[in-house]
């Protein structure tokens, strides 16, 4: 089940992960497991084991009533361990639960909700990356200006850009590794942390538990120690970070003025209900939208932290709604972010144009660093500055202006002005940067067994 | 409609408010009432406005396509005008959303929820002020220990406690009124703000459609002019955090070793899965939880002014999820604030009873104080202070060691100085200050036809 | 004082408002009124306080020993008053900060800074008002592209764009008049809020020490309901953003491709240490900046609003830099709009030869209106969004598409076709709007006596 | 140099770290490098490298001048390098700051006051670590109430707290570390990140560069890629809602009512302007207080992450003030958690005095355990909270109303029932997880090179 609203702030994949039906479903799976676990460990009947497992199953179980006595009682926990223990009949309804608190079940099946929801993260990261990696090798000499501050700076090249977010991204499925391995945990304690009720098998029932949940085995519980949470939490945030600073460039390449990059018109797209002719860059403008509100959840969920003794009043809690929805909104901003790099439109003839409105001007440091061998850079720098104005003044190129500039042409032939004002030859490292980032993709393809 | 997670952290009222088929009976209202207005002012024929009012309406509409496409399209008036110009047969189908731009229908609807949604937390507000208000008068002269720092300070009454909250509830009611005045609004700009479209009719379409929705007229389109959202949304913040302060109290109260406050019990409410005798402040931690949530999304919306030239990209868009969610969050904080006060049980014995426990010492004030008028503050302090040290070193009661000291006992009689430790005589101005509150609220209520 | 870091992020007058001594001296105002009101309700004697405010003296405190020894202390009151004590000889020396307690003293402290800052932020405010004033009214009809999603959309003309702005910057004023009625106020509640420690002449004081440093009297003391302190932050807070909502539109404005306002040139401003050619939008940027961390401090104020039963244990304490920061932050946000705003280069040619960039295509909503009163909106729609892409694919402008297209040029003359592609002539309600702005800013201006 | 206001929000070694002074030191530090990278990569000449060297010395600058001209210029590089380039006479001048750019200099600047800053927290968490690990032993069997929700649930050990505490803190320990070793990194892209000045030299100056400043290579310039900065931004959030939360533990366990744990007292600390006998929990209230204002600044960061193209226009700036800020309020959360637990007073009898206030109850988990043997847990535990409910209505212990319920004396005999309400045989697993807490401590310490 997922709400309308889904549509437009997170993805079916992701929905369908923290859906209400999935939170109680991994509940039961907990509770299932814990009873397979604690008989493992000879704690309970393997008798009720088998027979709590078989009623763990989502179906038996009618969700608002759940959520709606969970209002109630507090949490989730309570109200389904009781109807689970009511539909069970005999010897085994004893065993339901059986050492756990409520924080147990619905932590760990937070955890299981977050393991899946950090592989959806992943496998549309390396969509992504794909994407990235194609464009970087593509366009490795598809010149443009480099803009800072907005304003035009130094040529690159579109591979340039795209490598550097490709970097980017590689930084990020890696943090994502770490914290699959280091956040993600089992949560075992009963009701304060010591597991007191399950005597001397709580060690043993805990790594049967995480053993057939397929997650880490904590050290300690960690009831009120919310650091794994929240570290999952700022790995999201990044992402989401991340998806906005490649979103805020596609939308900016996308302005009428540069209409450099722009995204693939598709039928219903895009348009405006008032302007026949509108082409709006409706996915990179969703990424922007979803990663405002994923990075909102982050700052609540390290409020939250702030968890009292055993069990927290308010920020547990608080956590149950943050947590999911960061995971949404992180899934849509990603999922955007690989719709709107998909059949991209690069418009390489309106770069180049860009890059000639600027009457050679950026290529000032260049000219600068070609005086520069000869007067020192600040000398050339003010020598060049003086060109770069006077061309802006009386609007001719900087070609121009430096070849009427005596101080400069003194000094530099035609020639070497011209080889000096040449974007293509004016991109330092780019190539050995962009083949960087390809090799490290590349290696971690390999990695995961891609080809 | 509403999601089982809503029963957590919404309350079914503001649910509905801001359910995906209110924001679409919403935006429907507009596209009616706009052809209406435009039909008053002479821009379509009267006919085209019967017939688009006529389909303006919810069962019409397949939810899920409309979102689903809203998707692709960008915003949800597109594939909805689209839909509502289909059904249209005749000439009428030329004039549906005449002269507007999709952030018109999507403002407009907006704020037509904000206002219903404003309602709901003033009547949850009022009833919160009603409980505060029949605890301060009970209360008034309930002695309790006054904590700074969490440390035992003065005696107050539990009837000056609820006092306080009560006047910054009723601020909040005030600034509710006027957000409702100053920051309520229609939106109606078309596609850049200038009403293009409308020719020289737009302020008079403007006009009638906003007496027709019964929302104020903006002096200009708002289109990325967002103060007005913002205003909103930083009072509804105000009024979480207000909530949180109320219910943190109450936890507080609530512990077991000071059990002063103790919310009413219920079938199946404030239990444990693991512990029998647990009686949990659930709905004081409700509206903990359901505070710090609201706090997520005012930074969100406050960053989301940030809304590029004419229309946003992004920082609109997140509005749409973030301002709903704020409003569901902060109604369950009200709402359970309201749930905690009613039927509140005061154990006026246990909170007489842990005055006793501090030994007379949070009187040492008031035996400063009696001293003072004959040593001054300072050498007063600094004698009682050895008092109360003394007093805790040996465990004996301030009022004995008081008696002991010389430096006291030569200048107050042990009459003087047992009144100096009663805490019913040392409260100060807090029955004027409850008269004050209760006043203000009388007023409020006469002012609203209250009886 | 003022940090070396404060000429980046906040104005000397703000940083002076808030500085330390700043805030010394207002606490020692505060001690100094406190005891004149005590006397003028002979609670103390005249002369004492006399001589407490003859003490109360900026020049008789080292700071820093202060702040030092309010770390250990836990406020700054504590050291402040002892050292004040230390210094009044004779009998006066007993009745120093009578029945106050510490959060008396640094919460008066800080609402007499914050109307300062108020002030100031004022001021500011009005600043930019006459600039937006002065531009709205001299760029009346100077047309240029209005951008939605960052694509053209209309035109608009910069007179409106300002005017718009000048509307906003209206709202804010209003909210900064209604913060300075409603949320200032003394506070003076004694340890616990009852003021018990001046028996029955608690509220007379209160009185006199608010007349006397000029802050409004609260009803009730209000050491945890924070409220009034959120309220100016979230003012604040609005206001930040719509500094960076103006800023943003400044900095794109001035990227290189669009070139349309840029700011004014100054020796030192705005280059790069790299490139000659460049000439960054440095005020713009730097108000964007300020914005980002000014929002970054409302969060810490709502969150704070938790305090705990009569005095808060954190969520208190923060708001000692909390706030300052707000206003510093907020007041260069302020300042750096004002600088970028003034002297700000238009160029009015260039935003001319940008609409003709688009070959008329933001002119497509007016080909539609037009052929709407023929065919309606929808099949208007339909034929002007093919004439478009037609338009853009042959790369010819839309009036030669519209000509060359039978299902217009059938219904409207060629010269109909020319009168509907006009930008000047699709304006709207612009002017009207623009009055609008001016109106009430001048009816301001009036108010406050300007002439 | 230090601001007054640090000596609340910040320590002594932190801001030094992060002062003006050193920021500009480590700018110059960065260009002294630079021109040593480049001079071993034969990009400028030895000599030149060793006069720039000669007068990157922070005596030769005016720090006030700097910033002050910074406003202005966009940023700190600007008027620094021009003022270097200004004081080195001959051929030398040439070269300062070859083919780097502004933002070089400052991030690689902020990168080692970052290295710095790290190191500091890693100190004053294995201080901490030290005191809970010693309190952890010490109190591996001091019985005390376990709270959840803020009420009384099972006995635990204040061994048990503390070793939950340091299981925390070693995971932040090796998360600084991971941070160190992923995130730090040196800065060298030019203009526009291509390193083009430097012709075909660039990334071996990049590696000298790195080398000498004992930071990281990147492998690509990341100008605009900030998932470095707010990677180190979010773990140091972490440390602080790390610190809030042991903070929050031990102001809980101060209040009057509970007095289980109290910090050590001292001269001037923690008293009140008010009330002699206060004794207030100023470290853990200043630790509050920190983290919420470090928590602050994490959402600055994360949203400053959309950075426009090659260098932002607002993001960037606003990390200059944000991360140092970050790193000061951590760190001041940090000495004071350190500080609260310096001679931390335990009151062991308090703690078991609070257990016996229960009546037993808090044992009831553990009777229906040793019930539920027989009965099954769900009969047992419904038992058994009937059992609690008479104990509470007629005030008796939990252990007389267990006797004279037939249900549990039929069951378990008198010494069972004592056994089974006995808390210190109730502990599970605590010591085996002070174990594991304690094991990993100590294999930090050795790894670390510790006795």
């Amino acid at each position: 089940m997922s709400e309308p609203i889904d549509f437009l702030f997170s993805t079916p994949a992701m929905s369908a992960i923290f859906s209400a039906e999935a939170h109680v479903s991994s509940i039961l799976a907990f509770e299932a497991a814990l009873a397979q676990a604690e008989a493992r460990a000879s704690v309970i009947p393997a008798s009720a084991a088998s027979a709590i497992t078989a009623h763990c199953r989502l179906e038996l179980f009618d969700i608002n009533t759940l959520y709606q006595e969970a209002a109630v009682a507090g949490t989730l926990a309570i109200p389904l361990v009781r109807m689970l223990t009511a539909q069970i009949e005999g010897e085994a309804h004893k065993y339901v639960h059986w050492g756990a608190t409520s924080q147990d079940a619905l932590d760990t099946a937070l955890m299981m909700q977050a393991r899946e929801g950090i592989n959806q993260l992943v496998d549309g990261l390396l969509a992504i990356c794909a994407l990235c990696a194609s464009l970087a090798e593509q366009h490795r000499g598809t010149l443009m200006i480099g803009r800072t501050l907005l304003q035009p700076a130094l040529p690159i090249t579109f591979g340039m850009k795209t490598a550097r977010w490709l970097s980017m991204l590689l930084r990020q499925l890696q943090a994502l590794d770490e914290v699959r391995t280091r956040a993600l945990a089992v949560q075992l304690g009963g009701a304060a942390g010591t597991l007191a009720a399950l005597g001397n098998k709580g060690p043993q029932v805990v790594e049967f538990l995480a053993d057939s949940l397929q997650l880490p085995v904590p050290d300690l519980p960690w009831h009120t120690e919310r650091d794994r949470v929240t570290h999952i939490a700022t790995v999201l945030g990044v992402i989401a970070g991340a998806m906005a600073k490649i979103a805020e460039d596609l939308v900016l390449l996308s302005q009428g003025e540069v209409g450099e990059a722009v995204e693939q018109s598709a039928p219903g797209k895009g348009g405006s209900s008032a302007l026949p002719q509108k082409h709006n860059p409706v996915y990179a403008t969703s990424a922007l939208a979803s990663s405002r509100l994923a990075l909102g959840e982050v700052p609540v969920l390290l409020a939250a932290m702030v968890q009292e003794h055993e069990r927290g009043v308010g920020g547990w809690q608080a956590e149950w709604i943050a947590l999911p929805n960061l995971f949404r909104y992180t899934a849509c901003a990603v999922a955007r972010v690989q719709s709107a790099l998909t059949g991209l439109q690069i418009d390489d003839i309106r770069m180049r144009a860009n890059i000639e409105l600027t009457g050679g001007l950026i290529m000032s440091e260049s000219l600068t660093m070609a005086l520069a061998h000869h007067l020192g850079r600040p000398v050339a720098q003010s020598i060049v500055k003086a060109a770069c104005e006077h061309a802006s003044r009386v609007d001719i190129s900087l070609q121009q202006a430096a070849m009427a500039e005596e101080q400069i042409s003194s000094i530099l032939t035609a020639a070497e002005i011209e080889q000096a004002l040449d974007p293509a030859s004016y991109l330092g490292s780019s190539d050995i940067f962009i083949d960087r980032a390809l090799k490290d993709y590349h290696e971690l393809r390999i990695a995961r067994g891609g080809v």
